[in-house]
């Protein structure tokens, strides 16, 4: 999931029509939900899913070979499965590939000894192993170009590094993973929705870390190393912002390092001892194939009048590469698959189509599900044909935590349905239906394309304390349990919503919204 | 400190005269216990202490450069303070000296990827950067060397891993930092007593590692890698229990990996994978000084008569070296040089010399302590004049955390005492004195030599969890507050003894006792 990125859809709540929507009787197959349940429970292949998706695909950063690895198993899998029209599709433009070919750091003074530190996703690369010494800015030097521009002496053949204040270890009296009480479930606001005054804000800070990495590159640095996020304990949140983008200036190769670390280093500097480091980064861009993917395949209705329809569901395939991403996201892709493998499994007979699509490009803006959505369905302000099949898109991307209920994205109409749905999965700690909204993901391109898109609530375990985004976000931090309650419910909702006599109620379209294009 | 150690002592509780021993009034000196807790709260030198001794002087294996870094820090700071003859002092022979110089590891195939690991210490070095594919071997064929002496073909140019099952991330939904209850301070029990019997069988153990390294050797593997211990997250516990002596055999080079990488190494291989690694481990053995070296220095008594006797205080200056050993055991040195240093700059006039020891060794099992017990108060059954000198010796040793209350180590005449040297404390959590024994550290050598030898009960913080042996064990992890908290305490207990009227009431001498001789 991307922390940070369009509303799309303003917060307005429909509040006309809610009295009439409250009666209607949904039919629910809870047979067919009996069957997913026990099918998923004896015969689960998450783990197997999980391990080819993380393990085998590696770090999927958009564009990487890594991503290429897990979208062509992901295709071969739902072939092999016998699901339909399984393909990569392109959205359009990415840019670069790149992959971390070697990597290394140490400390050489004042003694040799390990630094944890990984290399920033399209980071430039070292000329080959280089050593020197590190020279410290504060973090609003970091952001001040006049100021760096002023002192490009100070940083030419040194390791630039930009450390605040130590964070520390407060938080080590509080789990790190935990579920949603009763009290949060009842009481869920809005979330991860971004104004666009922050948007422009967080736009204008990348453009001026895109200057400065620039100013350093231009004084002849070693490389530009920050702190990686305010975490402590050996985990070390590696994003990156820019680089892909085949206009992207050259820059100053960058890493992120522990915080542990980078907190020694400059405690050291300021007891008067010279740090050196050694740094090797070394990594391969290729610009043979600039698109960008992702990846569908169809379990085809049965119903002549309803086949055309469609019901969606998928998650973001991409990640960050520090780790194997497999809360950010396999676990919606595992979920997703998983779900497709039990309907298709199982042999029944949805009325309208059902569609998996696995996004690319979902963490550097939404590029995969926002270019989808303008291939097929709204792009400007013109509304294609196909928008009017979509029944609704079901989106999975807040880490491994089972599902606890929905955002129903301020569509009162879909509540009381959801509701019903939910009924038979209360026992597993699943019936919440908010109308708060939540962004920063996939389903917002569909919002705001007029198609119901929904994300479900799930327990947050330790997404935002240790795997998001983070170096620590690796196959064994998946709870496979709740990974199989999830398939089983977005299963069921799938199915339901392929069944069901209506598409599923829209908003009205809201006209323009906030268009993202990357930074 | 050391896990597994010598009892030393047995857990005879001595009830016989209980009685006698209640009754006896203390006469605290309640005004320089406030003048030495005033003083730390206005001015500790606790986080200059703890930079130095960690930050500045690295992972200070026993005999290694950063060892050595941080005695002579230590002998210098006292002497700049004006402590009395403060110096090193060797117990003895230890062995050789051993630094890493360089280290890196990736994995290759199936794709480049960063691992996390560390080498093991005094392992020997690869032959410059290595690459070869994965053998996996259970853990029972690890410790099985008629297996691994019947395969050593499989071995040949391999790197050859131990992963034992995943221990997942359910720990997670526990804070991993706590404080004592008051409920578990009412029931302490003995704490890190090691029976013979399970040191005999640990020993062997060793002697299997021993065996097994040696096969891989002449197998002609490039390394052997484990998991170093159960935990996730990141966190690696480092800890190597050979190859510092001037006999032991040439073995493969040794390193320990993070959970998670070992993990999916293991289900790529799994999976049909062949994995590969590069590594490279560097380090520099030398045995210029085979010497083991403790640090110890004075505030001379000033009463003519009780000037001769000692009351001492201590903890290990030596660590494992995946990180710089703050918590165990940088806390209990920081503690003690803080404690001695509030008593000197007070201008306190103690009637017993105190005397601070920081051990070398501790890690190896108690080497320092014991060999300064065998140098100056019990050589097997013969007690040294000096013995009859010592009135205490206060130990700290279990982590960050700050004092709740002392093991009395089953001296039964010593609790109404410390009960009542307790008392100006209670307000800052500190008033448990029990019976039970602790063991594992250095205080042990002393109860062995008959001179009354006690560990402080402290809070665990997430000693156990996380920092103690581990990767994480950094500065960053140390509660400052804690330690000021701790230094009081100490200070004061320590300027109590050496002005009460009579030494501490002594347990009976035992005779025998098991002498640990390291591995």
């Amino acid at each position: 999931m991307k922390f940070l990125k369009s509303t799309l859809t303003s917060a307005v709540l429909l509040l006309a029509c809610a009295g009439s929507y409250a009666q209607q009787q949904e039919v629910v197959d809870t047979a067919v939900f009996a069957r997913i349940r026990k099918a998923e429970l004896n015969s689960s292949q998450i783990p197997q899913i999980a391990h080819y998706i993380t393990d085998v695909s590696g770090g999927r950063l958009t564009g990487s070979p890594a991503y290429t690895r897990a979208a062509n198993w992901a295709v071969a899998t739902m072939k092999k499965w016998g699901l339909a029209n399984a393909a990569t599709e392109s959205w359009g433009t990415f840019g670069k590939q790149w992959e971390i070919q070697d990597f290394s750091i140490m400390m050489r003074a004042p003694y040799p000894a390990q630094v944890r530190a990984y290399p920033n996703p399209w980071s430039e690369s070292t000329n080959g192993l280089v050593q020197g010494e590190v020279t410290l800015i504060t973090p609003s030097q970091a952001m001040d170009t006049t100021y760096l521009a002023a002192h490009q002496a100070d940083f030419n053949g040194k390791f630039v590094m930009v450390v605040g204040s130590s964070p520390g270890t407060k938080a080590n009296f509080k789990a790190s993973a935990e579920r949603l009480t009763d009290a949060e479930l009842a009481n869920l606001k809005d979330t991860y929705m971004v104004p666009p005054g922050m948007i422009t804000m967080y736009l204008n800070y990348i453009k001026t870390f895109k200057t400065a990495d620039v100013i350093f590159k231009k004084a002849g640095a070693l490389a530009f190393i920050n702190t990686g996020g305010g975490n402590m304990n050996g985990t070390v949140f590696v994003q990156g912002e820019y680089g892909y983008k085949l206009t992207d200036p050259e820059t100053v190769p960058r890493a992120s390092m522990a915080m542990e670390d980078a907190q020694k280093i400059k405690r050291l500097i300021a007891s008067g001892q010279k740090v050196q480091l050694s740094l090797n980064i070394s990594g391969k861009f290729s610009t043979d194939d600039t698109n960008g993917y992702n990846v569908v395949g169809e379990i085809p209705g049965t119903d002549p009048k309803l086949k055309s329809q469609l019901v969606m569901l998928g998650g973001h395939l991409d990640s960050w590469q520090a780790a194997t991403g497999a809360t950010d996201n396999g676990a919606g892709c595992i979920v997703m698959m998983e779900a497709i493998r039990l309907l298709d499994s199982l042999g029944l007979k949805p009325k309208r189509t059902i569609r998996i699509a696995l996004w690319g490009g979902e963490e550097q803006g939404l590029y995969g599900s926002f270019g989808y959505v303008k291939n097929h369905y709204r792009e400007g302000e013109k509304i294609k044909p196909e928008q009017a099949k979509v029944s609704a898109y079901f989106n999975l991307d807040n880490g491994t935590g089972k599902i606890r209920g929905i955002y129903a994205q301020s569509n009162q109409a879909v509540k009381p349905i959801f509701e019903q749905w939910f009924k038979p999965f209360n026992d597993l700690g699943a019936q919440t239906v908010t109308l708060a909204n939540t962004g920063s993901t996939d389903h917002l391109s569909f919002d705001w394309a007029g198609i119901p898109g929904f994300q479900f609530v799930q327990d947050p375990i330790d997404y935002e304390t240790r795997t998001h985004h983070s170096n620590m976000d690796d196959y064994d931090h998946l709870q496979i349990d709740d990974l199989k309650q999830a398939a089983i419910i977005v299963a069921s909702f799938v199915y339901q919503a392929s069944i069901r006599p209506e598409m599923l109620p829209r908003k009205p379209l809201e006209k323009g919204g906030f268009v993202f294009d990357g930074f």
